[in-house]
C-alpha cells in the first residue's frame, strides 16, 4: 500500500461506566479528530466488557450510554464506521482462527493478566489463577482481532495499551508467516495521542480527572445534580476577602477550561487580590458547565430513549462494518483451507 | 425435561488423519448406532484440527475426507444432523462468551494442556509453554461450546475426553448461575461406550490397531496396496506343515474379524493342525477385506470427487444446526444483555 491509499485507523470504546468530563476531554474528543486524517472506524467493545460485567441490565444500559456519548459529542456516523463490536460475527470466528496463531507465551506476559496475578499476590492467594476468567487471559487475542479484522493502520491507544497493538502486529506476522502466500494481514500501528495538559482535565481534587480517583463529574448530569457537585468541590479556607492562587484550586483550573474567557481573566483577576470567595468561582464554573453541555444532555437524553435512531444508527454501523470484515474472513478461510 | 423428551447425542470428528479400519471398527461404527437411541448430531471439528494443522491443502482433504468416511460407513444426514464445526458461526461467537464465563484455573489443568508441559519439561526446555498455542490452550472452551450449544444431553467419549464433559458441565453451571433466571444450559454427561474386545480391533502387530503405533489398515486403501499391506503384516517362521496357534497371530485375529465364518473356522483347524502357512492366511484376509470395504471404497471415492453430493449434503446439515443455534444464541445474548 503506498501512501496515498487509504489510511485506516481503529478506535475502541468499552462501555464499562458513566462517561465523565475528563473521557469527554482527554479521550472522545481527541478520537473524533481522527476523522480529519484517517478513514476512522469506532466501536464498541461490548463483549470485552463481558469479562466483567455480569449484569444484564448495566450491559444493556452501557453500551447504549457510550454509543449515544459519542454521537452526541460529534461522531458523523455516515463520515465514518461506528459499530458494535457483538454485531459482527465475523470477529469471533477469526478470533479461534487467529488463538490457534497466538503462542500462549505472549497471553503469559499480557499486562492486565499479570496485574491480576500480581493483585492476588498481594492478597496472598496460593492460586495467582483465583478469579481470572478465560475472557481476561484471551483478551489481547480479541483486540488483536478487532485491529486485523479491519485492516487497521493506525490504532491510538494509550500507553498501557501500546502492548496490545504489538501483539495484534506479533500475531499477524505469525499468521502471515505461515499462510502469506495466499493472504496478509497488515501490520498495524500504535499511535500514542499526545498527553500534553491539552488532553487532562483536572479533576475535582485538582488530579487528573478519572474513575478510579473517584473525582470524576459526569459528562451528562442533570443541571441540579451537576450544580451541586460543583458546590462541593473541596476548596481552602481562605476568607473571602483575602488574596488567593487561582491556579492552586481545582475549581478554578476547571473554569479555566470552560468558562467564558472574560469571566476567566476576571475571577483570576479577582481571586488574586482578594474579595471573590469560592462560593462565586463554582457558581461560574457551574453556569459554565450547564451553558456547554446542557444542550449536549438533550441530544444525548433522546438518544438514549427508547425508539431513538441510536438503534438504527448501529444497525448501519454493523452493515458498514460488515462489508469489510465478511469479504476479509473469507479470504482468511480460503487461506487456512476451511470452508 | 422429562424422560420422554426427546434426548440428544453428540458425536466430534476431528479430521487429522487418514481413517483406519480401528477407527471404523471401534469409533464410526458404535458412534453410529447411536442413532438408533438418540436424536444424534455429528460434527466434524475443523476448527479444533487448526490447533495443529497448518496445510491448507491437508486441512481441505482431511476434512472432505473424514465426511465422505462417515457417510460411507453408514451415516445417514437425513435421520440426523451431520455439519462442519466451521460452517456454524454462533459456536464462535458463544465461545466468546463461555471463555468469560470458564475460569482460567480449570484450563491449566486440562489434560492435552498439562501433556504438552510435561513434554516441554521431559525436553529440558525452561518455558513449560515453548509451542503452545491459544487454540491449545482455550480447546477445552470450545468442546464446551460445541457441547453446550446444540442442547446435547450425552457425549460419548473415550476414558480420556471424559474431563471436556465435566469441563462443559462446569463452565455451564457457572453461567447458569449468574444468568440462569433467563437462560439455563442443559447440563451434559458423558458417556463411555463399551471398551471391550467387540470394539478394539488388533492392528498388524498385534496391538491395539491405532495411528500412535504405526499399525494400521487405510480403510479406503486401493486393492494392489491393500494386498500389499496385508502380505507384509508380520508372522513368525513356523514352517508351513507344523502346527502354529492362530490366536497368537495378528494376521488370523484380522481375519477372524472380517472373513467368512467357514473360511475363519477351516483356517483355526488347518493352522492348529499344521499344513497351512501364513501366506495363505494373509491371502484369505486380503480377499476378506477386498470383499467387504471395496464396494465402501467405491461410495467413499465418489463422494470425495469434485462436483459430488459432498457439499451440499454438509450446506444441508449446516443449515439444520443453524436452526438449533442461531435460536439459542440469542436467548443468550439476551440473558446477557448483548445487542
Amino acid at each position: 500500500m503506498g501512501s496515498t491509499a487509504r489510511r485506516v485507523s481503529l478506535t475502541g470504546i468499552k462501555p464499562t461506566g458513566e462517561p465523565h468530563l475528563g473521557n469527554y476531554i482527554g479521550a472522545i474528543l481527541p478520537a473524533l479528530r481522527l476523522a480529519d486524517s484517517y478513514e476512522s472506524l469506532y466501536f464498541i467493545a461490548d463483549y470485552h466488557a463481558l469479562t466483567t460485567i455480569r449484569d444484564r441490565e448495566l450491559m444493556q444500559h452501557y453500551t447504549r450510554s457510550v454509543a449515544a456519548t459519542w454521537l452526541t459529542a460529534g461522531l458523523d456516523p455516515d463520515r465514518t464506521t461506528f459499530y458494535r463490536q457483538s454485531d459482527v460475527p465475523e470477529i469471533f470466528e477469526l478470533n479461534w482462527i487467529l488463538a490457534c496463531m497466538a503462542g500462549k507465551g505472549l497471553m503469559n506476559r499480557a499486562h492486565a493478566y499479570k496485574a491480576a496475578r500480581d493483585r492476588n499476590r498481594e492478597a496472598g492467594k496460593d492460586d495467582l489463577d483465583a478469579g481470572v476468567n478465560m475472557g481476561l487471559f484471551n483478551y489481547p487475542v480479541l483486540m488483536a482481532v478487532d485491529i486485523l479484522i479491519m485492516d487497521a493502520d493506525v490504532v491510538p491507544v494509550g500507553r498501557d495499551q501500546v502492548q496490545h497493538v504489538e501483539y495484534a502486529a506479533d500475531i499477524a506476522g505469525s499468521f502471515n508467516a505461515v499462510y502469506g502466500d495466499r493472504f496478509k494481514f497488515k501490520i498495524p500501528t500504535a499511535v500514542i495521542p499526545d498527553e500534553g495538559s491539552a488532553h487532562t482535565l483536572p479533576g475535582t481534587d485538582g488530579r487528573k480527572m478519572s474513575k478510579s480517583y473517584g473525582n470524576t463529574i459526569p459528562l451528562f448530569a442533570p443541571e441540579p445534580s451537576l450544580r451541586k457537585l460543583v458546590r462541593r468541590i473541596p476548596t481552602d479556607s481562605v476568607p473571602v476577602e483575602e488574596p488567593k492562587d487561582p491556579d492552586s484550586a481545582a475549581v478554578f483550573k476547571l473554569l479555566e477550561r470552560f468558562g467564558e474567557v472574560d469571566v476567566v481573566a476576571d475571577t483570576r483577576a479577582r481571586l488574586s487580590a482578594g474579595g471573590m470567595g469560592w462560593g462565586e468561582v463554582k457558581a461560574h464554573l457551574a453556569d459554565a458547565l450547564v451553558a456547554e453541555f446542557a444542550p449536549l444532555r438533550e441530544r444525548y437524553e433522546a438518544l438514549m430513549a427508547q425508539g431513538s435512531e441510536l438503534d438504527d444508527l448501529l444497525a448501519h454501523g454493523a452493515d458498514k462494518a460488515r462489508k469489510q470484515t465478511r469479504p476479509l474472513l473469507d479470504r482468511v478461510r480460503d487461506a487456512i483451507g476451511i470452508g
